[in-house]
């Protein structure tokens, strides 16, 4: 790995609750399709999956936003159906319909069936990516790499794509809990194992991405999504460097052992999580993602100093002019402020989901200018 | 109007907070597609518009869930967006991509052409179909009239249809809130007459549906959905049986007067309101309606006794097994004992949302009954 120092840390900092000069910002699918530039090495690349599954490819995706806006973090890109793809269900895609799979799971043959991918192997193309990103960026600022939540992830799974009720899963859940919670325990092992190789092969923090959990009743969530978070978390801090292979990573055991020297930051991100905030700042993650439902003051108060947040403007009001971004940007920034001690320590900016196609690459960059001209204290 | 006394009244004591038998429930989209004689009837009208604006079919729908299952109430069948067709919109469905607008309202003329629509005139036919159901009722069970809120019926006015993002009304709402308000205020008139005018024809209680003011940042909700909510449960207690016109009601003046002879029960249901609880207890009405997504033992707790709660099995738990159906109508009943004196006083069970086209009715079925076995104290 690298030892190239850092030039840009806010990041990290403001992960660790450190003061900052200025607040860190950076966008979830930054790296996308509202970028012309990005738009171009797609249509070279002949589709999203070969784009995703070329390194050299994925490494200029990550780096087109960087190019453009003063952004204090890259993210790899990647989709978050890797981890599946890799276990065999055949990812692919349908223009205007989103992801798919060929062979979804239903039965208890299906899900005996799933093992832990092999890092090095299925999903090489990945960290392939991310050392190579890692290696151009230079030390310009953290590369974060990423994974969807056990939950997220069996939705697809399950359901062989998008869905509007999860009528699937949640069928699978109500009259067969036992089976999903075996196949969410597999899933688990590999997005364990998906992070720490991502991390060893170069990325500076992590986040997960819970993407589906707030289409659950609250008995459901504790049940189904939280504690499977909350063992990635574990589950991370206990792992040691490529000790884990698919063999022994399959089982539902976790060596927890505190704090390894490999650690690094995590960051949990959930649409629909305001509910849960206390319970996501108990499982050991660095920082809490959360959507635009609930006021940064709200998630301060309640997370009370024990992680970093990130968030949470509505990425909708990229569609308002750069003065309306501008004026809710500031009450943003207030908002946490008001929560804590009046400082802007432990908030990293972000967008409260990701950005859209059709969103105005100029109105970004009012944006991220607008967190940055704001003073941080 | 008919003075039959009603022989099923578990609703409306469960509005008022006194004990009832058997805890009552009614399903939103009862009258639905998930029934093979509702797709007969619709087969027969030609479309969905036709059954909706035709007094008879709309009647005949309305009952047909009645037929089947032991319902506490009737709730008109008609759409949410009568309102803004009335105001000159032009609904209209497209198979498989939901309701549109062939005039959405994009601009400062366009909103100031809008006025409230004639109740006895544009909206006669629902108020015919109101009157039919009543009286083909035979007070049986109450009925349930209702309206769409003022956000909800704004999101589809401006966005000409649904949408994922909401991008041109957040983008009004950005840039222009005071044009955003001038129409929710003639809308919310609308919806106010409209009401009026439904339970002058018959309804005996009335729910207003915000399906998307869950899509707010709490600032916005607060600003542009729930005072909005707030004027119709004071509207509805100070307006005068008939006295309203399209006239009065076109300006932003509400005569509010307490308690009027003519008002009946109103329940206010949002998907995603969980975190303004104890603000809409506080509009003045009778019973907030909520989704899945707050355990209704929380629910109950915050809202402490000011309002009577309906709620809020995850419909997809319509798509486990009738044992699973059951289990979880139990927790859902526990839960709601739960946070208050352990009684169920104060609770109608409903879905957190509607039924879904592709529902099993025997399921159904035993949902209802399930609701109606456990005792209710």
């Amino acid at each position: 790995m690298p030892t190239i120092a850092l030039r840009n840390d806010s990041l990290l900092r403001a992960l660790r609750r450190e003061p900052v000069d200025r607040t860190p910002i950076w966008l979830m699918r930054q790296a996308g399709r509202y970028l012309p530039e990005y738009r171009a090495t797609r249509a070279r690349a002949g589709s999203f999956l070969a784009m995703a599954k070329t390194p050299e490819l994925a490494c200029e995706a990550t780096l087109q936003p960087l190019a453009r806006f003063d952004l204090d973090a890259a993210i790899l890109f990647s989709d978050i159906l890797t981890v599946p793809d890799a276990m065999g269900l055949g990812l692919y895609f349908v223009e205007g319909e989103g992801p798919k799979f060929k062979y979804p799971i239903r039965s208890a043959a299906d899900v005996d069936k799933l093992a832990v991918p092999d890092m090095g192997r299925e999903l090489r193309y990945v960290m392939d990516a991310v050392a190579l990103i890692r290696r151009e960026l230079d030390g310009r600022v953290p590369l974060i790499g990423f994974s969807g939540s056990p939950w997220t992830l069996a939705c697809y799974m399950i359901e062989g794509g998008g869905s509007d009720n999860f009528s699937i899963i949640k069928s699978m859940m109500l009259n067969e809990p036992a089976l999903l919670h075996r196949l969410l325990a597999v899933v688990t092992d590999a997005v364990i194992a998906y992070l720490s190789a991502q991390r060893d092969a170069g990325a500076q923090l992590l986040q997960v991405f819970d993407t589906w959990g707030g289409v659950l009743a609250p008995h459901h969530y504790r049940e189904f999504s939280l504690p499977y978070l909350a063992r990635i978390a574990r589950g991370l801090r206990g792992s040691e460097l490529g000790t884990r292979d698919s063999e022994s990573a399959a089982g539902d055991h976790f060596a927890i052992s505190g704090d390894g020297p490999s650690s690094i930051p995590l960051i949990l991100f959930g649409k629909g999580n305001a509910p849960y905030l206390e319970e996501l700042a108990a499982t050991g993650a660095d920082a809490i993602g959360v959507d635009w439902l609930v006021s940064l003051e709200e998630a301060r108060r309640r997370t009370d100093g024990k992680v970093a947040l990130q968030g949470n403007l509505d990425p909708a009001v990229l569609y308002g002019s750069p003065a309306a971004i501008t004026r809710e940007v500031q009450r943003t920034l207030a908002s946490y402020a008001n929560g804590g001690d009046g400082t802007r320590t432990g908030l990293i900016f972000n967008l409260g989901h990701g950005l859209s196609p059709d969103m105005d690459p100029e109105h970004v960059r009012a944006l991220v200018d607008a967190v940055h001209a704001t003073a941080s204290t």
